[in-house]
C-alpha cells in the first residue's frame, strides 16, 4: 500500500505494448501530465501526488503471477511478455514540487524515458496525480476559508475506498489541515491524529451524562465530547457540573463536538451556557456535511467554533469529484507529437513553466515554453528523477506542507476568492506556439 | 488489496474502544448500515461491496508493528493494547446480497458482535459499502439507458485512488457492465477485459494509418482503432483500402473508437464511410466524458454507436459522489438504543426489510419493521456469517451480476426513468413505531 501492481493499468497499454514490441519501437518518448480546464470555481490547483508515483515507478517489476496470469489471457505473443519479465522503469522524471499551485495546461510532471516505459505506466501516473492534486485543491480552499480555525480530515468513511481515504488525509494535510481522524495515516505519514467520540458510544451507556464522564475519565489529557444526540443544549448544561467534578480529579474537559443542526445557532448557544458555566476554556469543534462555502459562512458570521471536522465533501471533492487531466505523448524519437482532436489539442514539445512574481512576491503571470527556452522568472519543473533513480530523498511531508502554505500566501490576492472572478495569466511563448504550427503542418 | 489493516479507521473508534475497556462494556451490540436519502435523481440503489466486508472482517487483526506504533502513541493503556492484541472479529452479519436493489432507511447490512469489535469496524464498513453501492447504482443507471449497448468502464485513472478503480470495475460489472479496461479487475475477479489504443500509439508512429496497420497485425483477432486524432472522418476514410489490404492477409478490423466531439454526428459520418466502403461488419466505439444522460440522448437519437466506453463519471458517480450513509448502534446489551439528533433519527432495533411483489414480479412496496415481526413477503437481510465466518462461500461475480440483472427487471417501470418521478413506498411497521416512542420516553 499504496497499490504497486505494474497491472494497474488499463488494457490497452499492454495491447498498445505489444504492438510496440512487434515494430521494435522503443525510442525515448517524453509524456506530459497536465490538467486541460480549471472546474468552475477553482481559481487554482496545488500539485500532489508525486511522491506515490516516484514510489510506484521505482519499484515497477510485473510479478511472476502476473505474468502467468497474461500468459493464460492468450491476447500476447511469447516474446512480448518475456520482455515484459524484465521490464523496470528506466527513464527520467522532472515534476513540480508537491505543493506548487499551478494551472491548466501547464504540466507538472514530464515523463522521458523509453517508449514501453513512458506508455505503461500512463494510467497509474493519471490516477495519482489527479485525485491528490484534486483533494490538495479543495482542502486549500478549506483552509483559505478558516486560516485560523483548527481543520482536521473526517472523511475516510465515504472517501472512494482505502487509498482515496489515506491519500486524501495526506493531501489535506499537506495543503493546510491541522491533522486527520484516519489512523492508517497518521502511522504511515506522521499526520497529527484528531479525535472525538461517536453517538454509538453515548447510546451505548446508560445515559449521556455517564457516557461523557467516562468518555474524559478514560481520556483526561484529550477528549472533545459529542453533545448533540439527543438534545446538544441540554447536554451542554449538563456538562458543566460534570466539568467540576471532574477538575477536582484533575480532569479537564477539552471541546464539545456539534454534529448537527444549524451548527452556528447551536454553537453561541453552547458557548453562553460553557461561560456562563464558567467553562470558558472548553472549545467548539463542528462537524457535518462542511465543505469551504459553508464553513466561510460559519466564519463570517462570527460563530464561536474553534475547529471543524471536514469529511465527504473535502475527500470526494464533491462539487466537483474530477480534474479534466491527461498524460499525453508530446515528443518520440526526437520529433514533437501534438494531438489535435476536436477540443483537446495539447502543445507539442518538452515544455517548461516560467513564473514570475510582483513586488510583494505575490504570483504575477506564467508562461508555458519549450524546455530549452529560457524566460525571466522561475522554472517551476525541476529533475526529480534520472535513469529509474531519485536524484534526492523526499522531502518530509511537514515540509511540503509548509511549502505548499508558503505557496497560498503568494497566490494573488483575486485567486484567494471562493468563487475568483478573474483568471490567472497564463501565456505561451513564440517558440512553444510555432513548434505547434510546425507540427501540424507535418503530420497529415 | 483491497486494504486490510486494522488500522484503517477513525482514531475516535479507538479511543472510544479504551473507554469501554476501562468499563468493562463489551456486551452483545447490533449495527445497522443504511442509506438516509436517495441522492437527487436517483430512483433506487443497488447494495455492493458485502464480499469485501466479509474479507476484511474474517481477516480483521493488529500486526505487531500497529501495536508497537500504537503504544507510541501514547493514548492508549497497557491493558488496553494488550487486548487489542488478541481482537478478531467473532460477530454475527445479516445483509442483502450484493446486487440487491435497496431504498432509504432500509439497513442492508447489520453486525451483532461484542461492543468493541462491532464499534472498531465502523468506518471500513461505510467506507466499502457505500461506495461500490455508489458505483453500482450509477452504472445500473447508465445500463438502463443502454440496455442492449456494450458497455465498458474506462475509468482506473480518474478514480479516485487505486481501490476506487478496481472496486468501481466490480461494482459496474456486478450491476450490468460488460467488462473493464483495468487489467488488475480482470485479474483478480475474472472481469472481461475490453481496450482499444491511445492517441500516443496514434502520435508515436510516423503517421496515422501506419498505425493502425501495425496494430492491426499485432491484434488480428480483436482490435478496435482509435480515429479521433487528427480528422475522424479522414481517418474513417483512409481505412476502407486498408481494410482490403488486411483482409487479404486474414486480418479483420473489429472496431473504431470516437473519442471527441459531436459523438452522434461522428458516428453517423463514420458509419455512411464504412458502409459506403463495404465494412458494414466494423463496429463503432464511442467515449469521452459519457454518463447516463449524454448516453441515453445518443440512444434515443438513433446513432450508430455499438458500444460505450463509460469512465470518470461513473466511476466517480461524478452528479453524486457519495451517499448519505451510516451503520448506526440500534441496541446494546439487549436494549434498543436511538439517536435522536436533528434531521438525523434513526430507527431502533434489529430490523428486517420484507419485499412484496405485484402479479407482474415487480417490486411492490416493502416494509420496514423488527427482526421478528414477520409481514408478508420476502425477507431480504440474510445471515452470511456467524461467530466471524462465513456461512457459506461467496456466489461468483457472475452470479452476483445475473442476480443483479434479475433485481433490475424486477424494478416498478416508474424507476427505470433516469428522473424518476414518484418514489418507491417503504412502510414503518406499527411494531417498529411502536418501540422507537418506547425508546424515546426511555432516554433522557
Amino acid at each position: 500500500m499504496p497499490e504497486t501492481s505494474a497491472l494497474l493499468t488499463d488494457l490497452y497499454q499492454l495491447t498498445m505494448l505489444q504492438a510496440y514490441f512487434d515494430q521494435g519501437m522503443n525510442d525515448t518518448a517524453v509524456f506530459e501530465f497536465f490538467v486541460r480546464d480549471l472546474p468552475p470555481a477553482r481559481g487554482f490547483l496545488v500539485a500532489a501526488g508525486l511522491e506515490q508515483v516516484l514510489e510506484y515507478l521505482e519499484t515497477l517489476r510485473l510479478t511472476d503471477a502476473e505474468l502467468t496470469w497474461l500468459e493464460r489471457c492468450g491476447r500476447f505473443s511469447t516474446g512480448f511478455l518475456a520482455s515484459l519479465a524484465d521490464l523496470r522503469f528506466s527513464g527520467d522524471v522532472a515534476a513540480m514540487p508537491e505543493g506548487s499551485v499551478f494551472f491548466p495546461n501547464e504540466p507538472i510532471l514530464r515523463v522521458v524515458a523509453p517508449l514501453r516505459e513512458a506508455q505503461l505506466v500512463e494510467t497509474r501516473i493519471i490516477n495519482l496525480l489527479q485525485f491528490q492534486s484534486l483533494i490538495a485543491a479543495k482542502a486549500a480552499r478549506v483552509r483559505l476559508a478558516a486560516p485560523q480555525h483548527l481543520l482536521v480530515d473526517f472523511g475516510l468513511r465515504r472517501a472512494h475506498g482505502a487509498e482515496a481515504g489515506l491519500l486524501s488525509a495526506r493531501a489535506s494535510y499537506l495543503a493546510g489541515f491541522d491533522g486527520t481522524a484516519t489512523v492508517l495515516a497518521g502511522m504511515r505519514w506522521d499526520i497529527p491524529l484528531y479525535g472525538t467520540m461517536a453517538h454509538s458510544f453515548i447510546q451505548a451507556e446508560t445515559d449521556e451524562l455517564t457516557a461523557f464522564e467516562h468518555f474524559a475519565r478514560s481520556h483526561p489529557q484529550v477528549n472533545t465530547l459529542l453533545i448533540d444526540t439527543y438534545d446538544t443544549e441540554a447536554a451542554a448544561l449538563s456538562i458543566v457540573p460534570l466539568a467540576r467534578k471532574l477538575a477536582a480529579d484533575g480532569i479537564h474537559i477539552g471541546a464539545v463536538r456539534l454534529d448537527s443542526g444549524d451548527l452556528g445557532t447551536h454553537a453561541r448557544r453552547v458557548r453562553e451556557i460553557l461561560d456562563a458555566g464558567g467553562l470558558g476554556s472548553i472549545e467548539i469543534f463542528a462537524s457535518g456535511g462542511l465543505d469551504e462555502y459553508s464553513i466561510a459562512e460559519l466564519v463570517a458570521s462570527g460563530a464561536p467554533i474553534n475547529g471543524f471536522g471536514v469529511g465527504t465533501r473535502m475527500n470526494t471533492s464533491a462539487d466537483q469529484p474530477y480534474l479534466e487531466c491527461v498524460y499525453k505523448l508530446q515528443e518520440y524519437g526526437g520529433i514533437a507529437r501534438r494531438k489535435r482532436s476536436e477540443g483537446k489539442a495539447t502543445w507539442p514539445g518538452r515544455k517548461q513553466v516560467w513564473r514570475r512574481y510582483d513586488a510583494d512576491g505575490r504570483m504575477a503571470r506564467d508562461t508555458l515554453t519549450l524546455e530549452q527556452d529560457a524566460q525571466p522568472g522561475e522554472a517551476l519543473l525541476k529533475p526529480v528523477m534520472s535513469a529509474g533513480r531519485r536524484l534526492a530523498p523526499s522531502p518530509p511531508l511537514a515540509a511540503v506542507r509548509a511549502f505548499a502554505a508558503e505557496e497560498l500566501r503568494r497566490l494573488p490576492e483575486a485567486l484567494r476568492a471562493l468563487t475568483p472572478e478573474t483568471a490567472y495569466p497564463v501565456s505561451v511563448a513564440p517558440a512553444l506556439a510555432a513548434l505547434a504550427r510546425t507540427v501540424d503542418a507535418q503530420t497529415r
